[in-house]
């Protein structure tokens, strides 16, 4: 079924729900999901409707022209999303498969809303697995002593595809200062402990040397900031003394593949709002 | 700061929202926090806002004139309270302390809205506990023969405290069919499982012999039908071969008392909307 | 590296472990996990030990010889064994696949410690998925009216493969008795509840229909009761009035995968003992 | 029923475990919990049996001089402790209550092995609640200008009482690191966050600031590090945009009381290794 979602912040103020939500009526709008949120201490007002396309009497052009006039009053940022114009995801990795594989099997199934249009990776031997599921595969080879090419031809692949969002699935080189900004908001990456603990490199060996009693993994927006940008999701799983780096890498995977998967879902649906360097995620 | 707590379920429909919103605004009201959640499958609307007092223009008695003619045009089941008008609690036990000593200390550092005015008990040795933080302390004996003159006795309790809500800390005798309908809705139990697995007596015993790698907790309404009543709050642990019955019952125990006083305050907060067999919960 | 596995269950007795330690220690093994239980209520004695096969100065034929002595004089049920010579596994499905495909990633990245050497299913559409993998695919129809010729087709095909064990992986058919009881202990189904709760058919909507505020899923042994077997794992995640039986569904998949995962990998690196109808797992 | 607990960590070493095992098999040793572990990166073992004391057939008293032999052939670490011989235990607190209140209880119901001896606390206002368990109370403020004769004060007192373990039940002054070598392992601190994330002060209000998704805390054994010692157990829970970081604060505290339950009764029954700065937990 065919949706609409509206998505938007402002400044928190008194009668823009009532005014939002009579826009809405006005034009029949059939409402199949409603969130809510503000945060008072910033003074935020957040909200998300989802909208049944079918009952609503607008096209989105219309709905985008109307609601125009509404949201400049209140100051707000927003958009509206036709749910059947699904995003161009491009998906990116290492050596790894397991967030890669667990990605491709959501979408193939048919649980994750949007096309992948592209797997770009810097080592060769995921390519089959990409291809299988007829994904083109990208292999951009990152020289140690000059990435700057590499992550030149990576910019241009993500514009040849004309990818909405990029998803660093355990994509282990760390994007530039430039690209970061260029895509803010767009690039979400999983990071393999529950940050901020262990942040940067080999996180499971720190969280090794340190003794903790749990592990994880977040997803989050990928900021010019190594592993500080907004949160979207995170899980934590029980260790003990028993298992060794080794065992954390194996078990912590699960985790990984499950807060990108959820983090990722969120975000293709419309549920995430981020603001300064937080998100609210309507799930 | 004093908030009224608007609960309004009824049958979905289009424009609703947009009324009661543009009533809110009209009124001045400063909204804390908005929860909507529409059950397609029954179509059904559930809502509930949390209002600043001091915003808003009209008085509570206002408020309930003037929102009964929106309330009757949609066939609303509503409620509006004032935060400051704390529910009377009753608490009823048998031998374990737990539950009991977690709620005391929860209500006496603050943490839960309410009055506790009472504490019902079928056994003598908690009486202490309960006095030492002032309270009430009646000690029923529940005669296996006959113990419809214990229920009445207890039903009488209820009565003289005006108890708005009746919470079973771990209290072990079946409340009578007749008590459980007087009280719909107002009675909350926590059993010791995940139910539905594992109702009726010595559920940590069932789930020792059944050889279950997780135990659980159930905070629940009481029903004439015993451990089915509408469920509010559940939390799972895990345990493993090496767990006895009795280490299923220690350690069950934080189980209880998360999962009680959970959905205690989602229920004296007013969060909680009770739908045919099932909750609605705004957490 | 190359592990022997010692598995043994038996009456407890005072003097055991000494004597199988100094069986072990006169013959230089190096021990790199041993994990004891006494299950008290029984009076039954567990133990598992991996032992570094280099380590050790005798053959695995040797070790059994010698070993039955011991074992012979404290009624032991034991096994050796070598953890180079992987198990044989077929798997079974029938529509859903995400079970199916995430045991198969695991395998081929070399996570679970096992040949994969069939895929059975009663609709033909998982094949390429299997064929992809290198594995052969067995499309086996099972009318309604009369399922036993395609249940000994299964039997034969697991013949065929000297299949050590069997997965289902969300096979929706119920094996018959004779099958069970020939295959005891070495046939694993993940069920999509925590049971006990919701056996039986259609678990999610059984517990939409419930209004409970938990899903789950068990890896269990299949035994001709139906979903009675031991229990090798369960898992558990939280969900609310806003997921629909649908929302159930896609959410439970992650459940029912790594419980699945995990319980299969207890059971292939020999970490499971079935006593009556419960399980000791050292994990 | 009265147990002999043997904890052991020595360099592992082939014949170990038979020789441990053939002492106690010797007198007759009824074992009634038996865990290993091996740590293989650091070639270091650990060990830990619980004896039921009547099977045993020598005392305390003989069981040490002998089994002194076998403990310097393998160069042990170790201890024998009779668990009727109750650890005493200092709890020192600030304002909060919750877990005071919760240890209290917990130990007032039989739950944790030990003999609280008393309180200790830098504010007044607990004294009620420790004295109506019976335990003397302490009031010891700590002025900011000098607070060396306060920790003067804490040291006569935990030696006046012969305190064997101390805990930090949300005590808010750092321990000066004299003190923190003086009783290395044998102080135990509930930290509200899950460490190494937001050491230090306002842990809450750090996570709020971040954009978590988690929070969580960790009992831990305190050095002079402050919140780097050897973790004992962690625990997560989930939270949201909709949490300020006073509803974390809230929220957390039953992380932090159950963490701080579960570390300290490892802890008092001899669960617990410190190896370096990690630990080995037989939970």
């Amino acid at each position: 079924m065919k949706r609409y979602r509206l998505v938007v912040d402002c400044p928190d103020q008194i009668g823009l729900v009532a005014e939002v939500s009579r826009f809405l009526a006005e034009h029949k709008a059939s409402i199949t999901e409603a969130s809510h949120h503000t945060d008072h201490e910033a003074g935020w007002f957040f909200m998300r409707h989802e909208i049944a396309a079918e009952s609503f009497q607008l096209s989105l052009e219309q709905f985008k022209a109307e609601f125009a006039v509404l949201a400049d009053k209140f100051a707000m940022n927003w958009r509206i999303v036709d749910s059947s114009q699904k995003q161009n995801v491009v998906v990116m990795a290492s050596r790894e498969s397991h967030c890669l594989a667990d990605l491709l099997h959501r979408w193939h199934s048919g649980e994750l809303e949007c096309n992948i249009v592209a797997v770009i990776a810097n080592h060769d031997h995921l390519r089959q697995m990409a291809q299988w599921h007829g994904i083109p595969y990208h292999y951009v080879p990152f020289p140690k002593e000059n990435k700057q090419p590499a992550f030149d031809e990576v910019s241009d692949i993500i514009k040849q595809y004309e990818a909405d969002t990029v998803v660093l699935a355990r994509f282990m080189q760390i994007f530039p200062d430039a690209l970061c900004r260029e895509m803010a908001g767009r690039v979400i990456n999983i990071h393999h402990s529950f940050l901020p603990s262990f942040a940067g490199a080999k996180p499971y060996h720190q969280a090794y040397e340190r003794g903790v009693k749990l592990i994880g993994a977040t997803c989050h927006y990928v900021t010019a900031d190594l592993d500080a940008g907004p949160i979207i999701e995170q899980d934590t799983m029980r260790i003990s003394h028993s298992d060794s780096a080794e065992d954390m890498v194996r078990k912590g995977k699960d985790c990984e593949k499950n807060a990108l998967a959820r983090g990722l879902r969120y975000h293709l649906e419309d549920r995430v709002i981020i603001h300064k360097n937080k998100t609210v995620v309507f799930d």
